[in-house]
């Protein structure tokens, strides 16, 4: 049964669940192009499913996926949709107003699009002078240590897109998402600029995957998760014995 | 094949398919207070069924639900969560922009929730100064008209709220979504004063059904679903005509 | 002796009319195109006229009148001034704020012109979160079930604009302000997406007038008041009773 | 006739009116205390009677009045009403941009209220950026510079607040409106620190006048008059020239 | 010792030395075109003189200097740079409340650049609602009363810029700073405009002094120096003693 | 000859040295606890003798520096003034406006306090949105790969407080800023949730240092800033030549 599911609760026992559960997960999801082999829609599947099974192993409740984004180094690229950072700041912040008003000690936003942390941490630490909720955010916690499992990773520190990481991910939750007779090389060798001056994706690439997907396997996949999943696990678990 | 759900494209298919259907669908939920009998989902499921009955029968593009909304009256019951208005219409503004820069000639609002219409309004108006891109807002047409379909209706002209038309509807769509044994009467006689002062629901009630749950059928929600579906049909046709 | 008006009290003798009268009504006007029969002033003369039954009839205080209005969809027609939704919700949120240090303990928001109504629905709202002072708005309360008093109405469920009815109205404060040669018909059927999609009226029509001027009489005008005023001296006095 | 009021004509005569005058006047006043011998709505009373003799004087329209203002340091004494500087700037802005749309080429910020002056000159260079409007804003020009005609006058280098100054003012206007009995004597050494450190004037005085009421008469407001009046005619036609 | 330098304190004694002088000093300047003879720094130069000596004066702090001020009526002549008025008022509130935090009782806010005060004072009003510091700011007190030392001073009752008045000042602090060769003369009838319109001083001149910089003298600058040194001493102690 | 110093430029000389120049150097210090071994001014003092180096080594102008930073983590801590993420994201926007009306082709942002950077990102992608002056920013590029050079570093990837770095960096530009007596071990471990909550370093420690300032050394300082220096040298000047 899918207790952990906010939106199946109603308004008679849902006080009674946040109670007991204590912490309540935000997935962020983001409505972006992912090449053409995967779907604009890569960010909420993937939250979808990563949120779902932390909130079962912390037993914690999840929310809907918030399925709009904060989108700009490919803000320009085909089907991509920004809502802006400022916007998604505020929704996150009126999001934790009203669970802190229902009785919830926790918020965690997890985001599958890295783009959205920017406005997680600065919602958090608005909320923190604001409420007494306590909010935690992250994307794939030490995502980049175990890029060991891969193959062919892009140079740059920060961005996986659409990419071996990303694509086996997507084969593993649902291998029917992943067009395979589309995957292709991307960027390999990331402008060292995108470090330190706004650049846009669609200024140096019409490919819009950062690295390479046709290594892409299910099993890769597979391994990202557990391990990814057992490390945030680790991390709610210890928030919430904090409370 | 789902070809009007815009989250199944890609970047390298999204923008012909824009161009081919002109119109792009957004479906503004929240996730509220519906009693003990529904879900605190109702009407982010109400939205995603009506919605994809009109990009079907439009020949539109239908975009992921967007699943938080601008609660007011409810927002101090159980469950209820409020993204604040001014949010709810920075983030269709900049979704407007973003599909203006895709190709898209006309966004349509659709909103299951009426307390996202004055957002959908604002934002509808502030994207007429600054863009090209024509935009529609609705919840159902012309439902007060059909009233006549259901037994007891509250008094109130402008609340429909988890009674015999909402959980009619959710029926129709599901009848396991709606919890049968807990329907119960909720508030026949809206107090006067909702129309002139703001007055928060929870001010009132303990019962957050404007009419009353127990007449409810899956028949009445599926005639009423007929008839808005083919009103709203045909005002998104025919704006899509003029373009 | 019209100790109804604010603004000819001073600052010896105006709390101690506060706390004896409790109300205070703002008066909501507007500078907007009513056609060339009647003056850019038209919701500023009917809302002063009106507003002084009420603070008479009601035992209130009466604000100077608010001259100016938000003006959307006669935005672009001649000699309108449109200050904005947001800037109103400021005002009227600054005058509430300011009335309640002053010992009010109701605020009431009279609009003659429709426009005002979403700032004084949001601005009521603001102020119901940060204040004490209680706040109700209205334009005419059931106007629409009195329009069997007039011969022809324009088919729209919402727009009253220098028509049979505002004209009417007009000439039962003053036959002198309407330009009786200049009568004429206007606009009796208002286009459907007037309703769901932003559009200004000068897109549809020359003539400022939503239904015929030309069977206005200062009788229908004076019926009209006679039982718009006595409706909203029911609102207002029930409210006040529950102070 | 009253050719130069704004608010008598209609959508039909406006623009030519407008055109052939070019400059129109915002007559910027507020509701606050002045003492106990002056009403509530002095500030209003005076720039009205001051601008009709402007655009008499100089050609010009006059709008209605502006009848709420920015009082700050009057704003915790009995009756005031404070709308705030930004609000009264984002008005201006807008009422600017309106008057622009209709043709009009110069705008005439005329305040009786001295607190009005910072957003007056605010919205007057923010339209200065994004209008082709010309704005220009003052209060009485020179009047310290005819104190002369005065016999007692504070010793503040900006400050006449219901004193003999703006009591002689009004009863030039209209004796009536001035409680006689109740003149006293108020403020004549302000304190240094309000000019350097935001000071409320309830924080050093009961009595709302800044200087003394008793020794005003009508012939001093008369030559008051006369003599601002001639300068701001000679100031707005020097400025009308120039377009 | 430099010992009134808050920038040389550290984590472990900064909040003993606040609680012991109270007073903090802001120094505001600007980077903002001075004519040819004058670096562009001239304001940030003549505020940290000033200020130091203030500091010294006073048994105050005083903070380092904010370099960047609002800059409209030079904002297009070369060099100048312009943060604008709002982010000026952010700054300084933000400022005020991390010093209150810190244990300060009064912030004293001292200008070089004339255009930073309508942000000091608004700053000031806006932390006298929200903070227990005391807000005090000037420029030069009375220096107006003082020109008697100059032999050529502009018409206009505000602008010091660049002149006899500014160079001789510099003058006083390092003679190195002025380029001697370059003194000329500038505007000395100011047009009388700049007192009630946007005037971009680019718009009527192409020397930026408003005066004649010729008669310039480094005991001219020492005798203004000690005259308003002496009068901000005399207002900051007569404020720090009421504290 | 100080030729790179923006301030010793006056209207006459600057615009010629901006266009042979084209890039231009803010510097963004911080006013923030530093512990008790280091000035409050540890930021402005690094940011100083830092951006004068890459000043000479580009051929750029620097600008003076902005003394306050936004603060959050430690805004606690005794000595700290934070101004705002928002102030100075809004303060750097303008900055950068002035300077591309001034003929500037590039501005590098230049932050020796890493609370700085969120605002630098996102008033650099603000600013690619609305001018066309390239902006790019950095704290110290690859610093963390050069901490071979220390004996003793926190666990932490990001934050380098008050540590050996920053004090042996603060060494090589002057020992004296260096209490040396009071050199302490602080914080090694930091706690695991400074990456994903909002945690103000005052929870946890007493010692703001984030690592151990006992070891510094001025040839560790000097070695660093060699290194760094170098590097950043390379990233403008590559930038610069893609102009």
């Amino acid at each position: 049964m899918n207790d952990f599911k906010y939106e199946y609760y109603n308004s008679g026992n849902i006080r009674e669940a946040i109670k007991e559960k204590k912490n309540v997960i935000l997935p962020l999801g983001a409505v972006e192009a992912h090449d053409i082999h995967l779907p604009l829609n890569t960010d909420n599947i993937l939250v979808e499913y990563y949120t779902n099974k932390l909130a079962e192993n912390t037993n914690s409740l999840v929310l809907p996926t918030m399925n709009y984004g904060a989108v700009w180094s490919l803000s320009d690229a085909s089907g991509s949709i920004d809502i802006g950072t400022k916007t998604l700041v505020e929704l996150i912040k009126n999001i934790g107003l009203s669970l802190a008003k229902n009785g919830a000690k926790m918020l965690t936003l997890i985001s599958a699009h890295f783009g959205n942390i920017d406005a997680a941490k600065t919602a958090a630490r608005e909320l923190y002078e604001i409420s007494d909720i306590k909010v935690i955010y992250m994307t794939y916690p030490n995502i980049r240590m175990y890029l060991d499992i891969f193959d062919v990773v892009n140079d740059h520190s920060l961005y996986l897109h659409a990419c071996e990481v990303e694509t086996s991910m997507m084969m593993h939750i649902d291998e029917s998402l992943v067009a395979k007779d589309k995957l292709r090389e991307g960027v390999l060798n990331v402008p060292e600029e995108t470090g330190y001056t706004p650049t846009k994706w669609t200024d140096f690439t019409d490919v819009y995957i950062m690295g390479d997907a046709r290594l892409s396997t299910k099993e890769k996949g597979k391994e990202i998760f557990t391990r990814v999943i057992n490390d945030a696990v680790g991390i709610i678990n210890r928030e919430k014995d904090k409370l």
